[in-house]
């Protein structure tokens, strides 16, 4: 019986710095604008939002940027995430493709995010901050900060999107264990979100309104920050412990991917794992093919647009060059309530734009398909935002069977789908439905894009 | 800030044999009995029910019993599991006592249910077995076998107790994906259920009319065996891996427990984590407090007799001696269903007999008060079951404090609660019921104990 390997590392390589790419891509990325004026931001722009290390995080060309002290104890309560060879589904596939998962589903909040709330309850933690308001679609990143705050002993306030809300009340229930406050969005507890309920009193909500609702707690209040899950800088800086580890583990096998691969919603999970293979090639290593794969329902690296775009939906955000399906660009019916969003990590855009990686999307079924089979060979069930990167290696994997070459492919599994067991039902029901972007939508959101 | 602390053993020592408590007993445990002679059953008369492999560790008095290496292969996806000491819990209680838990929810199915399913897959494989029958509450075991089942192409078929089945359709839905067919109990697959059926159509079934059901199935069919989760010998046996890793990392963090806590339904977490600390003490080693916590709804070591009894309601298994509430007795409502069991393991019934351990019953809100308390300050949020350990945990923390004294406290977490999260809610809202068990019924259930 061909058996899963597993590499682990030992805690005292556990990495003591964060790789940051923007030291080592061959041009800067785009500036990021002002929501008012459209020039430049500068560090005290972003004050009220965040404190002052995170701001100079998010634009520092530091290569590496120390994990504070604290912040390392924390991640050593299931870091070094473990790092697999798949060697019973490459057996069930036939494939002589070596095919690697790096396990970030063993957090205790059961995804990849802890690794940059723990880092942001820190620095906030350390400017004294007492609250932090964010947003939460599907509720992974709301967890995971809620676990976060917990820890700091910090008030975490959730905004979550109503229909997850409505939907999820069990990804609800795990926040308020963990001691947070969670608010359906729209709620009545914000400017935008009163003026969202006035024009539309049924409104499901949007990530996009949820963001807003939370920066404007964030922007009104002295003693409250806001925190991000993914998309900036500063989000994918920390989840470079996700590759660095990786790279070490690659080095235990004995290998090194050809193929390095992650699912990309906001895009901080698939740079937590490519971008430190990234760096590796830009000063010099071997080139690795990366692929960023999202839902074919809200593709915003295939099918969007490289330009200057809101983060959120009530235009508060700063405005930054992604590629975006435009602010107001809703995505039909989608169980990776992580891969929602419109827009895409600025770096990540910028990334594609060199020629540094490339994108694909998969519809939700397909994914499904090969979540549950990977579930079968490995006994691990993925986060329907990880079965696009399941898809996408055992897609790999078929195309090595296929030609007869043996590639080594690394994907991260972002999360385990304990909380989205629903979406497991309705696969095997059949009633998962398939729907590709409605165009005409797409178009006219992108026509309403900011004039920069 | 005080930091949990994790002690991770290498892979290369993870447990290479079963520790097997029988062989240093001073005294064996009573026979077990033919449900229809009445006589002490030999290897032969369990042939129906499982493979011969099971069955010669049932009745080994062999101190140490070789780990198949397919087996250990698998366990090293999650094992050596990790033991943590809770300086972050101990800090907020403020107590001398210095707390450790064994995490046994990184399993992929998240308990330790995976330590015996594996090894029951692993020998009914080697048996030449096609299909293993078994049954589950609330649904910890069954997804543990889908997963084992699933690893070694066995094919699985769970009795779910209906009420269970219809109330936990996630719990359903893992076993699915694990490629498992799940029946609701009592069915109309068997007799014994088609005749619970015609007497009570909208029966919400039992565990102990599950066991009959799955008994019947492999009794009556030559390519399928039973498996059962908890209670036997052979299922304490494996669990042992627990404690053998415990010793070893207490021994890295320079400590010995004074007490060693584990929940109990059936006991097979329990004694997997203190049955290889009672070995070291009947061997010569240190006294240790032992306790095993149990809810107050379903109090067998408690409140139960010491007698000979069924382990299911259709009368067709083995009668063996053990604490118990009568196999008719039927808990009120619980959200530990896996602590639901009206028996107790015969081995660690044997054990209390023989003063070896203490027993202690608590009501569920103050569990999960405790579960509440442990997850805001450790980050992992415990099953229901877990929770009575990590109550008593608590309880004696709080105790040193009182007293002034430094104990080191050592409990099994022995699994996550992410498929509990509704009992989560109930708790919040208020809506838990701490009913204790009905006296008149017990009364009643006991007086219909078999005469032997």
């Amino acid at each position: 019986m061909s058996e899963t390997i597993k590499y682990l590392l030992d805690e005292s390589h556990l990495p003591k710095f964060w790789y940051n790419i923007a030291a080592d891509l061959p041009s800067p990325p785009p500036a990021v604008l002002h929501p008012g004026t459209r020039q430049p931001v500068g560090p005290d722009d972003l004050a009220p939002l965040f404190p002052m290390a995170l701001i100079m995080q998010e634009v520092s060309t530091e290569r590496e940027i120390e994990i504070p002290e604290p912040v390392r104890q924390i991640y050593r309560q299931w870091r070094p995430s473990p790092l697999y060879r798949a060697r019973r589904l490459e057996k069930i596939l036939q494939t002589p493709a070596r095919i690697y998962y790096k396990n970030e589903g063993v957090s205790p909040a059961g995804s990849h995010k802890p690794n940059t709330a723990v880092a942001q309850a820190f620095y906030n933690k350390e400017a004294g901050i007492k609250r932090i308001s964010t947003e939460t679609g599907a509720g992974q990143w709301g967890s995971s900060l809620s676990f976060a705050g917990a820890l700091f002993g910090i008030e975490v306030q959730v905004f979550m999107v109503r229909v997850s809300y409505d939907q999820k009340p069990y990804r609800r229930a795990l926040m308020e264990t963990y001691g947070a406050r969670c608010v359906a969005s729209p709620s009545m507890e914000t400017n935008y979100g009163r003026s969202v309920l006035a024009a539309d009193p049924g409104s499901l909500g949007s990530l996009g309104i949820a963001i807003s609702e939370a920066v404007e707690v964030a922007a009104t209040h002295d003693d409250v920050k806001y925190a991000l899950g993914s998309v900036l800088n500063h989000v994918l800086l920390h989840q470079s412990v996700i590759g660095l580890e990786a790279i070490e583990q690659m080095g235990m096998a004995n290998d090194y991917p050809d193929v390095v691969i992650g699912c990309a919603g906001g895009g901080s999970n698939f740079a937590g794992i490519a971008f430190p293979f990234i760096g590796l090639q830009l000063r010099g290593g071997r080139k690795v093919q990366v692929i960023a794969v999202e839902p074919a329902a809200c593709p915003s690296l295939t099918r969007g647009k490289y330009a200057y775009d809101f983060g959120d939906t009530g235009c508060m955000t700063p405005l930054t060059k992604m590629h975006t399906l435009g602010s107001n660009f809703m995505p039909s019916g989608l169980h990776a309530g992580g891969l929602r969003y419109h827009g895409m990590s600025p770096l990540v855009s910028h990334c594609k734009e060199l020629g540094l990686l490339e994108a694909r999307a998969y519809h939700q079924t397909p994914c499904f398909e090969a979540a549950v089979q990977f579930a079968r060979a490995e006994g691990i069930v993925p986060a329907p935002e990880s079965s696009h990167a399941v898809r996408a290696a055992i897609d790999e994997a078929l195309k090595c069977r296929e030609s007869g070459t043996s590639k080594a492919i690394l994907f991260n599994l972002s999360g385990h789908g304990h909380f989205d067991m629903q979406a497991y039902i309705d696969y095997f029901e059949g009633k998962l439905k398939d729907q590709p972007y409605d165009q005409n939508a797409l178009d006219k959101s992108l026509s309403a894009l900011p004039v920069v």
